[in-house]
């Protein structure tokens, strides 16, 4: 009617004209607004409270006021004096419409609240909880109306919430009858998916939580978040136990092959430590496992493996067959978690046998579906999980860049971890290095630094090849250019071919001819996996680059291109994706719908399979020179002072030749690439 | 094209016309012909074979002969020489059509095949089985493909079968891998709901097998089937073990209140029970527990609640609320039972709390949803559950019959088991009975009868007094009437009433004057409660009346309406229908449409609460009287020569009157209902 009260909701804009008495709540919905409520409407969660705002408000053409409303209402008086209710704020489901309104849904009431990334550049991402509770108070049974318990419960459920019931737990079944006496026939069922029952507790009840759990081949890591906020309550790492059985992922899959029983072992063993995180976890943030509905899973196809009890063998060969790169919903008793009878585990999808719901999790977290930007997200490990796309089409491969990258195979190679040089500079006069170690923040030439190096780490190593090139101790085509031992004692001979010393003392720390050999095979294998999809794509360049997993977070992005590990890019748009597999895990935890959207768009990826493209080999062998024996670097060139091209001749000649020709052109001052 | 070959299967008639070089197989599917095959037409499983007939049709219009197919190929000669392809057969997925043709499809190829029924009346019910088995070839893992092995399962079911998933048990998963290496990627899915993957094999395998179960108060029956053909291959039966908790559901209930854990006794022994049964069917038919995939179970309310592990308390008393009256599903493990880890069970709706899933059972055997006659179905037990309707409406209720009708408060009564009286005959002018006991065919005044009866069972006490009722032993208000001690020695005075002598001997077996109120109060329970679903459905009669159960293939349906249990009905249309919720449980087993069937329209079922209805106690006062105070008997008496109306007065009086009026009458000679 024409002069009802006008209504209109702040911050979605949405408006219209709704009857004197009309409860506000319900009008909210009936114009779509997103506006939380778990007791559906009785006084009882305080999720819908909204704030009225007083004044004329001339761009909606009314005056809004709290005299618009009816008055507070016994229930919000209890829930001010609870101290729930904030002052000016009103239960949407108390306060009746007697006016114009201009209401303002706050951030906490919206049921689609926004989750929040520590990344500033990460994409928001709304919560869209999987699991949410319902409160119903249910008409006790009757000899008039005989219909059973369960008929009654859908019945209220359709009527307060308009759920359409489909399928009920068994344990809810046993235990329904119990609840629905205890709690008065007042109740709060868990709704997973908008219809299925998979809990309930007697009386009001809106504890929900979640895990969303990264396991990585060396560690697990978990975070307990409350499904309604999203907030992390509580985050816990701990070793993956399986590393007992095997460091790496092949020597896993071998102790499985040659073991009876020896998948399941480890499939017990991650299971126990994941139970143990699970009460980690809750007990800091006081939360009852029996409260943990949902589990989202990320892990590499053996972890996936693994996990889900499945049969890791196939993996350990050509062709790498998985049992299944669906995403898996199960019960979370299936593999063993002590949550709640109802809990279910959601593990992402796979993408290919090499590339595994960890990169799933990673394209979660990324997007690169959503953008017109060509993005190559990297995500390197003992294997290169790589995926290049956008909205119009996605392309994933893995790369064997073997593990040279994590410091293995490396002379003084170490992992990332307290002792391990991580960052190097080399001064292009002096050719006289300085580095940072790990756990310590200053450099090694600064005041006050005593750290004691113990070897190098897999980015140190980058950084340090890099340096090297950049002040022409290493050649265009790898060679550690013995003709510089003239200008600096820290080029020494080691027996045929040179070595670059970072660190004399103990332990010595050198960069041998090997190590670089070592790295070039690696980054040559990573640039070809890229560049094959950048062929099938037909692209020439990208627009972003990402790189992801503790490697990607401890990159020096512009020094990883000097030597030619990823291809061209603004450096601008070049950047870590942080723990993107793990942030993955979260978004699918928090998100339902996001969930069905990486499930569709991870159907639809190309997978390339780089072992059996005959332009991969081709692509690697190009590769192998620093930055890359043909590929232009302009925007590199554009940021860095390059080396300019030069023949691959005899390393001392093409050292000396080149040095000389950056002299001439006066350039090479300072650090290049800083 | 009008000159390709013609194409008529028989008995469908459909024809169409195809190419030359099609495969019969093929070409029956694009008619929609009904014909069987799990090997997807690889010629293994023999299940496509047809008929060709030979010669000209005329009523076709073509000549139809086996040269008009290609030969014999060699999947077929090696069938024949395995006797597995009969004479004058062809596999319809070998043979290619040539010319004209007329095609057998015999009834044991069919999908749809008939389950045979032992009851001639019995409506023809067609299997449709809920999990089919399918065999399919799919590509060994290839670098150039690297989908998963579930990903290449689904491609091969959706191009062999036409079979999309949705869902893949965790069990199937776990042995993807195996399965399909040790069949060298030939294997047999077993397809649930045409869409749900329940279990694989290594290569061909076509067993897959079902158990019908009828969970009774007092014996569990078992039926193990085969899903495809519907053949019954085993049956047991035993003791429900739960009667050492309590005799009756009333006294188990209590036991389950009374006793903490209880229930979960309960719960455990009948499902010991179900496997035991499980495992003496397999062992009898040679099948493999592991072959066993589905499960189809009735039972009575708390029989329903105790197999399902659900809290049977509330059924003992009002308003006797069910935890779920829905049709259940679950896994069969979710009961205990050790079956293939895929199998299900499918419990059948209840229709109210006293109403269970063996009457849902009963209700799906005689289908009165599918008639336009309206059908009263009876199944008595300690309480009588009533079905009344057509295919316009259903009502149902329970009506409180108490145990009489089951042979407990009879002076002499007992369960039907041998020595039982079952039969009673009394001579109109002796006044002498004879009757039959379990165990012997014979009369007992028939030469060689030597059975020594032990007590009187259910069905012997309703013929008992429907006979004394016709020879004036008994009035109409239900008297036995002391003048005829006058005129036979076989009414005797018994305290303050008189009893009539069934045998003189040891035992002494009588029916006394409270054996009568007994079965007054029971039919007219059984009465009233009949009489209100016909108030409800505005009718004054019906058109059939089943009546099931074991009491109900036992009884003597005119005597039953004699002593008015039931209202009048044309007596050819009054039978049993046998034990119909263990046939309702064989027909939910084969049957997947059918159970779709009757969730609706159970679901639809009106219930009647006799103990909240005001005229149930009118009613059931009325029908104290034999066959009733006032309601008429017009094809009873159109039958049977019944004694006129009477007023009530005292015993002895009365049926010396009555006694003299037959007489005048002329009738009352012979035995008049026989």
């Amino acid at each position: 009617m024409p002069d009802d009260p006008l209504v209109v909701f702040t911050p979605s804009g949405r408006r219209g004209r709704f009857g004197r008495g009309a409860q506000l709540l319900q009008a909210a919905r009936e114009l779509g607004v997103d506006l939380d409520s778990v007791c559906g409407g009785r006084g009882i969660c305080t999720r819908c409270q909204v704030r009225i705002g007083e004044g004329a408000f001339a761009k909606h053409g009314i005056a809004s006021s709290n005299d618009h409303l009816t008055p507070l209402t016994g229930a919000e008086l209890r829930q001010r004096d609870g101290g729930l209710l904030k002052e000016n704020r009103r239960l949407s489901c108390q306060a009746r419409i007697g006016g114009d309104l201009v209401v303002d849904v706050p951030e906490e009431s919206q049921v689609h609240r926004q989750i929040v990334r520590k990344r500033a550049d990460a994409r928001a991402v709304e919560v869209d909880p999987v699991v949410r509770p319902m409160y119903v108070e249910i008409p006790e049974p009757d000899m008039r109306d005989p219909a059973s318990h369960l008929r009654r419960l859908e019945k209220a459920l359709r009527e307060a919430w308009g759920v359409t019931v489909a399928g009920v737990d068994a344990h809810v079944l046993r235990k329904l009858h119990k609840t629905l006496e205890v709690g008065g026939y007042k109740a709060t069922v868990m709704v997973r998916r908008g219809k299925r029952l998979i809990d309930i507790r007697p009386g009001f009840h809106d504890k929900v939580h979640g895990l969303a759990v990264d396991v990585g081949s060396t560690t697990i890591a978990m975070h307990l978040c409350d499904l309604s906020t999203g907030e992390v309550l509580a985050s816990a790492g701990r070793m993956n136990p399986q590393i007992r059985f095997g460091e790496d992922l092949m020597s896993r899959v071998s102790y499985a092959m040659m073991n009876e029983g020896g998948a399941d072992a480890m499939t017990g063993a991650v299971r126990e430590a994941l139970n143990a995180l699970a009460r980690e976890t809750a007990g800091e943030a006081g939360v009852a496992l029996d409260d943990i509905m949902e589990v989202a899973i990320v892990g590499n196809p053996v972890m996936h493996h693994l996990v889900l009890g499945l049969d890791p063998a196939p993996l350990g060969f050509a062709p790498f067959a998985l049992a299944t790169d669906d995403a898996t919903v199960m019960l979370a008793s299936d593999i063993d978690l002590q949550l709640n009878p109802g809990a279910r585990i959601y593990v992402l999808p796979c993408i290919a046998g090499h590339v595994g719901a960890d990169a799933a999790g990673v394209v979660l977290s990324e997007m690169p579906y959503r953008n017109d930007e060509m993005t190559l997200i990297v995500d390197v490990g003992t294997n290169a999980e790589i995926v290049l796309g956008n909205k119009d089409r996605l392309l994933a491969a893995s790369s064997p860049t073997g593990p040279a990258f994590e410091g293995a195979q490396i002379s003084a190679g170490q992992r990332a971890a307290p002792g391990a040089i991580e960052r190097v500079r080399i001064d292009p006069d002096t050719l006289e290095p300085r580095f940072k170690v790990i756990g310590d923040d200053r450099w090694s030439n600064e005041e006050g630094f005593d750290a004691e190096p113990t070897g190098v780490c897999g980015s140190g190593v980058i950084e340090a090849l890099a340096e090297m090139y950049l002040t022409g101790l290493l050649t265009a085509d790898g060679a550690i250019d013995g003709g510089m031992a003239e200008r600096t004692g820290r080029v020494v001979r080691e027996e045929r071919t040179f070595a670059y010393v970072l660190r004399d003392g103990s332990p010595r720390i050198v960069v041998t001819q090997n190590d670089v050999r070592q790295i070039q095979l690696a980054k040559g294998a990573l640039y070809a996996g890229a560049r094959l999809l950048m062929d099938r794509m037909g692209v020439e360049t990208v627009d972003r680059i990402a790189l992801a997993g503790a490697f990607g977070s401890h990159i020096d992005t512009k020094r990883a291109m000097v030597l030619g590990m990823i291809p061209d890019c603004d450096p601008t748009k070049v950047g870590s994706a942080g723990n993107a597999a793990g942030d993955g895990a979260r978004i699918a935890l928090l998100n339902g719908g996001l969930r069905r959207e990486l499930e569709d768009r991870v159907r639809r990826i190309e997978k390339i399979e780089t072992a059996v493209e005959p332009r991969f080999q081709e692509h690697f062998v190009d590769a192998m020179a620093i930055p890359h024996k043909t590929a232009p670097y302009p925007h590199l060139a554009a940021a860095v002072a390059l080396p300019g091209p030069k023949p691959a001749r005899d390393g001392n000649e093409a050292g000396g030749e080149r040095r000389k020709r950056r002299r001439r052109e006066g350039r090479g001052h300072g650090e290049a690439a800083e």
